[in-house]
Parts: structure tokens; sequence; C-alpha cells
């Protein structure tokens, strides 16, 4: 059985949405997803608003109350029957995490055994088939067969496969 | 550079001993690591005292206050040197230990970086040519080299290269 490991934020988790609500709310500002094609939110935010930024991330309940990427519940169930899916994030950068992603995982992904999560940092470290992630600096790293997944801050990246949403992992892999 | 991964518990913190320490304390026994030659400590308890040996790991302080392993600290940091070196533990089995096993690898093993921690549950996950653990149920899925570090539980255990302590490792590796 083939082996397809899976990130997080971006992928199955909304983090963007929720950091531009917590900003926009703070700093009466109104940027959305599309003032941040080519760019990471730090680069569209003034340096002295930084601080702001990693606290929201540092914050208990962000990455508790994410909203689940459209359709990923349904096509990562469907994918079980086939691969064997890992979910494998780079929690190791915002160690106050840990809890708040293990549950959120638990209440939206819950057909995903513990024993097939994986907090890391570096992802070289992952012994898979596909790793299915929005940052290429890590899909750089993987030792298999990377695919991109559409992120904002992405849209210029080439050199990989790309997948711009759920449905499109479907097809590509079901 | 090739790549070694470590296990934490029995490997470079000692929780057989704060396990012991802690069951016996509370039920007035006094069980030692000899006790345990062949044997979980699971195995040696009785059935209606394991909700207690549950609760030890689930305490917030546990994973924090364990003993470093005679001469890892030494021999890690040497490794370092000719080695990549990543730290993975199968924290996946006990949730509520993620934030003390960061802290504790941060007090007793700074050089390790928080990229090159694993949180994980099946260790078939790593990409590593070596991977140093206590369990063999891990090494057996482990893709690489498995070497045992010997710990009560598994003197019986063949079929693996052994190391029965750090200056071992260091022999092996260095």
């Amino acid at each position: 059985m083939k082996r397809i490991a899976v990130d997080m934020d971006e992928v199955i988790a909304d983090a963007v949405a929720e950091h531009l609500l917590r900003y926009n709310r703070d700093h009466d500002e109104k940027l959305t997803k599309d003032d941040l094609r080519g760019k990471w939110l730090w680069d569209v935010v003034a340096l002295d608003r930084h601080p702001a930024l990693e606290a929201y991330l540092r914050s208990e309940d962000f990455f508790e109350v994410l909203d689940v990427m459209p359709e990923s519940q349904r096509v990562l169930l469907a994918l079980q029957d086939k691969y064997e899916v890992f979910i494998a994030t780079a929690a190791m950068e915002v160690p106050t995490s840990f809890m708040a992603k293990f549950r959120w995982l638990e209440r939206h992904f819950p057909f995903i055994a513990p024993s097939h999560i994986v907090f890391c940092g570096d992802k070289s470290i992952l012994k898979a088939d596909f790793l299915i992630d929005d940052n290429p600096r890590q899909l750089r790293r993987f030792s298999g067969e990377g695919i991109l997944f559409t992120s904002p801050h992405n849209v210029a990246v080439a050199g990989f496969k790309r997948v711009k949403d759920w449905l499109e992992v479907e097809e590509m892999f079901l």
C-alpha cells in the first residue's frame, strides 16, 4: 500500500483565514487572501506588527478553531481505502500548538489514528511515497514525490505537481 | 551524512525509574528494574492497579522530571559531528505529554534543534539510516537498521544489533 503524508495548515486546516480574521479585527484592516498572492502574511504586514501575528499563533485556541478545508474529510476518508494516510505537521515551530492540533484532528478527522499523526519540523524525516503540502521548502526536502497544494503564498511557485483543492487530490489519487 | 533517529523513553530518558518510584511510593511496594526483566511494568502489576499506572503517565509533570540516561548527552553531542541526529518519540500514545517532553528536551538536549524532534506513533514513518530504540515492535516496523537499546523488558529479545548503554552507542558509531 502506498503511503501519503498530508500537511495540516493550508491543506486540511484553514489557518490563513483565521490569521487574517484576527489581524483584521484587531488592526482595523481588511486584508483578504487575494492580498496574499505570492506572499506570506508576514510579507504584507508591517514589521512592528509581527509580534501580534506571532501572538495569534501562540494563543491557546488558535489551532483549535480553524475551519476544515472543503472536501478534505470526505476525500481523506476515501483515500484510506487505497493508501496509508499520515498527517504530518511542522508543529515544532509553534510548540504551544501541540494539544490544540491534536484535539482538532480528533474532532474533525476521527478516522485518522493517533499512530498516524506526526508532529515534526523538517519533513525530510518522513518516509512516504507522496507529501501533499503548501510549503515548497518542505517539499524540496522531502524524498518522495511532492504535491504542492495551492495556497495564496505559493501561486507563483513552479517545479511541482500542483493541486488547487481536494477535488483535484481526489482526481489525482482515486 | 547518515541519519540516526533516537527514541526518548528508556533510551535518553529514564521513564521506568520514575514510573517505579511513583508506583512504589503510592502502593507501598519495592519493585525494582530487576523485577522487570523480560516484562513491562504492566505485566507485573495487578490489573486493578493499571489505572494508577496510566494516571502517572498522564500527570502533567511525569515526562518533565525524568532523569537523563548516563552519557547520552555527551555521546549525542559528539554524534552530531558525524551524523544527522533526530529525536523520535511515540508521544501520540500519551498526548498530554507533548509539552513536558518538548520542555525536557529543551532543558537537557538544547543542542537538538526543534526541527529535529519528531512526535509520532508508528515509527515506520521515519526516514533514517538507524533507529536506536528499546521497543522491538517499533524496530520491526522501521525501514532502516534498528539498534535495540537494552531495557529490562527487552533482555530476552533477539534479532537486532543491541547496545546496553550510551558507551556502546559511542563505540558503534564513533
